[in-house]
């Protein structure tokens, strides 16, 4: 007996991270798109007059002639996911939680808010109880979830196991990232030909200061408790179409062995993971052997679920830190769309959807 | 009244760094070349017939029909260019020392001897004294000078000015290499498109431990007593035709302010600027202000010599250590064949090729 | 109940093309890989130890610890995948089919030979009766089936529907080849970097003499009468992964609107297509309406079997001919090992494999 | 003695071609820039503030805190330079014609008005008359000459030594065009990395109907008699930096041999060429013999005046026509902004800028 899916929406359907939203929902086991929104100007028109589709494959073929709605808390879904850009971002998922939606953000409008989740599923679950204090505080019927900058996520993702075990307290990472990272149409083809851009505005102080502590801080039943760890990072575009590359170097508190942080990441099984939610890559982390990987082309579809891993390699010793090594992640799945995606699987095997739809996780677990 | 120029010779002229030596020579007002030496295969042929031309520009037209001399210290010349593999640069670079003459040589068999200057005029001029220690203790009549490999050149170029002033004692650089460094072939088109390699053989050896250290450190008549600094490298491969960037940061024994270090690289006039020789540049390093740069297609031929400056950016502090900046020089022309030229200018003006070649220098003044 | 899958072999399994036939024989419903073969040089090791995996996702893991074997007859296996280069193709493909083996070449080798079919199985399935010419003349007892070159494949599946209702007398084409196509290491990144190479060795004249004409000639019972039309070829390399673009021009002995042409690609339904092919995809021919496409990045996977399709758009009148259009197909798929895998379906359905393994395409009718 | 040079302006300063005036006209020995024109969104600002300096090199040093002026007619100058889009540099460019202005514009508002020369100075110097005719029917005291878009010239520039002698019937051209010919930012990265896009809207209409038949045609006294040939165009986007590659297929009304073709090329001697225009390369067309070249990256800045001739090579029989070569030239230089001040020159010695600007022509021959 089929139940019925749990009808969402996607807010800035037409743009790069819309798109992936899109595609990524496809068939999904839990959720089903009811309502494309996008900006005032695409209101009205059919979704395929208004969006150029980017990512390889072809735009969903019954979605074509959806009709594109404006951005109004007046749609028939119970959760939303928004791939809005910042600035309007902050005032329409406002209003949207206002009204009762669960809004799963790839924003960094209210990342950094004290009530707001930053939220990696399995770095972090049990900060999802910030709901209900962003619900005390705010006298919202629905909520606001996020997850981190694509950068971020990989390197929190691939800090996570060993921090729990040895204490990461200096972080030194080099990213070099890739073009989708800046949408579409984003960089011009002129900058990127042949050429590396060792800036990109925000990104280092995102990674320094605003994210990673608060997702492998410690949430004391009222707030979070930030990790206390030093990190410095220099930010870096390079031609590539998918996938950010991190050289990172890390100084612990308690130095492990080689052996012991290979372990770490090997048997690192958290939460997303246990429950098999469906966009969670089993493993969470790939550790390749080879003495020239992970690279962002071969690399970054690597896993079981196709850029929803962290993939790392070259693990060795480091001069001035412990250890150095590479991660790998892509940036516009697991960094953007599908960190968001498993942010609302997440929230709706913890009940944070309603009783019925909880149920709908045990679909999979007989599957 | 002309005087004659001193005759020179290139070692491996039909490979990339070859074809850089013969480009620089062109019109070169002190050295002209007389000999142009290849391996046993290419040996016999016209320079035309057995070189693939992959430099932008042409092959200089008077040099199309000469006749490629095998490596053997029987050419009429007073000094030889060597652009040798390491594998054969050991014996024949030897012969050629003992043979009386003068070798400038790119490849890195004798770099870290303990009797062979590893030269950067701008850095280390005093090294060449170890000259006469070589001669002495292995009976040459000829000698061998060396230049650093092409990333550790322009990480050194930098950080010279301020290691005078203010002591570097950490260093971590991560460096986003271009592919002409590998050579020609050198790297797939298949490995390079859409990608970055996470990997550079022995690229991270040579930065860490072997070169940096000899070349910031002090010759005490007899030996040079390495620099006391740690470093960390991570080394990458970009798709970028020609030039080495490099995300550093660094640590000082006496931290100095922003400004301090912005006067160090605009004050800086060393001694092949003061002896304005032929190929270096002026400035010898060059801070650009944008927010963004410098980058590889926009600032790797920057300043009064095409491809001979290090350019710098981005200059901020560091959470871990003191500063982080940026780093840009070109790999092949100062990185190699340029690095190798400044050096035979400086050996020129300071004797090595005797009195009459020194007399050339003079003529420099004059125009 | 289960029928045993027909044993098959692949020669050359370490190159670029040898890498594809064992992706794309993974769980394949009716040949399994029994034997990897390749040079003396990597006989006797690992397929892991002695291939560099090139294309994205892992090496099939069952295969890794595989012995290869020389490329000798006598392995446990009924047909052979050739991806040997055409030095090497000659005689060991010649020793296989002596043997009693079925050879499906990718090599050049015999492609030409009056009694072996060139075939694209939706073009001229009928060819393959010339195994029988061929089995009687050279007295083997297995045989040897070619496909076409890449640039001349998705050529001739564009014109075939076209060629049949209208008659193609004159085509003029231009390819802007992917680098895939060269093989791995194949082409220097040096020479593909912000660059196109206006040369293919052999490629213009396989285009414009050699293969279109077998392929679209009649096979009347004894030999191909080759088709009369005039080819002309310009051929490119572009830096592009995967994904041959051609720009085509027709002349037809008689003159269609555009709607003709349009329909015939449209209601396009050969042989692989109504027999279920495994590998042929439904529909053969996609044509794109949007006024830039096809293109290689966004459509070269595109269809119901990724890679195997021709994808064509831009149809307009010509001022020379009498219309003009854009054609691409994958390379290193459709163009190379998944146009061998596409004649062995066909071979075995049409009993050239016994009467036991054509039963086995029964297998996918129920399924 | 110094005689004063011509004032000129640049109109569209700001933009990709405008900065290639800019760069164009450093050090000039007849022309020196005393106005810089902008939108109204620029004007006012400094130079170097309202204009992101995209090609090699530095803003000129002079110029970085010159005042933008809005593009109205009352500039200091006796020339302009329009490096303005096509829907703004209607209104602009009359406005300055009928002010007194000489306008050289690289835009197409005016191109194909019958009494607008569209000029190459090679090809058709004697449709500079035609301003006498614009003069008479439009009251201007000024004028407007007119370049053509940068795919053409090069195939023009390619076929005017054959129509001369043999007379061009049929051409068939597939360009491959760089992304630098788009302006700046012009293509998105994402588009354009590992890609090729088969469409640059209006450009095959440019080269198919409007361009070459007037550039090629008779200047009867009063009017130009187009040229009459038959040409089929497909225009493409290559992820190349700078350089038109052009694959060219042609029919002669009289068909000579391939001798007489390449000294048709190598006789070449038109009258920039004779007068030494400053501009003019020397010669005009590179024919280069290898069987790979000319490609974009080695050759678009071949010859004496860089980025300003047309380099061919592969000259071959084709199947269809009578022979097919590739073309390859710069697109923002001789293309674009190189034309433009070609135009000027030319005008110059014609005494189009009046006879004190004419003297100016002898201070280059005795120099």
């Amino acid at each position: 007996m089929n139940q019925p899916k749990v009808k969402v929406g996607v807010l800035g359907a037409t743009g790069a991270v819309g798109q992936r939203f899109v595609q990524m929902l496809q068939g999904h086991p839990w959720f089903e798109i009811t309502a494309l929104c996008a900006s005032e100007r695409s209101a009205g028109k059919a979704y395929a007059d208004a969006c150029t589709w980017t990512i390889r494959g072809d735009m969903p073929e019954h979605l074509r002639n959806v009709i594109l709605r404006p951005c109004e808390p007046n749609i028939d879904a119970q959760l939303v996911f928004s791939a809005l850009p910042a600035d309007s971002a902050t005032e329409i998922e406002m209003a949207f939680a206002q009204a009762g939606y669960g809004v799963c953000s790839n924003a960094r409008s209210y990342r950094y808010d004290a009530d707001v989740p930053l939220l990696i599923p399995e770095v972090n679950p049990e900060h999802i109880q910030l709901i209900d204090v962003q619900r005390r505080k705010r006298g919202w019927e629905g909520f606001i979830v996020t997850n981190p900058n694509c950068s971020t996520t990989h390197l929190v993702s691939a800090l996570h196991p060993l921090h729990v075990r040895f204490g990461v307290r200096k972080v030194f990472v080099v990213t070099m990232q890739a073009i989708s990272g800046a949408g579409y149409p984003g960089l011009s083809a002129m900058d990127l030909l042949d050429n590396v851009v060792p800036h990109i505005g925000g990104e280092e102080e995102k990674m320094e200061k605003k994210e990673p502590h608060k997702l492998l801080g410690f949430f004391n039943g009222a707030e979070i408790d930030y990790a206390d760890m030093v990190i410095s990072a220099h930010c870096n575009r390079v031609p590539v179409r998918h996938g950010h590359l991190e050289a990172i170097s890390v100084e612990f508190a308690e130095t492990p062995d080689e052996a012991e942080i290979l372990a770490a990441w090997r048997d690192y099984y958290p939460l997303p993971q246990q429950l098999q939610l469906p966009h969670a890559p089993q493993p969470a982390i790939l550790y390749n052997e080879a003495p020239d990987r992970p690279q962002p082309r071969m690399d970054r579809l690597a896993g079981s679920v196709p850029g929803m891993a962290t993939v790392i390699g070259r693990l060795r010793p480091d001069p001035l830190f412990d250890y150095k090594f590479i991660a790998l992640g892509h940036n516009t799945i697991r960094g953007a769309a599908g960190g968001s995606l498993l942010n609302a699987e997440l929230l709706l095997t913890q009940g944070y959807l309603g009783r019925e739809a909880a149920a709908l996780a045990q679909t999979l677990q007989v599957a």
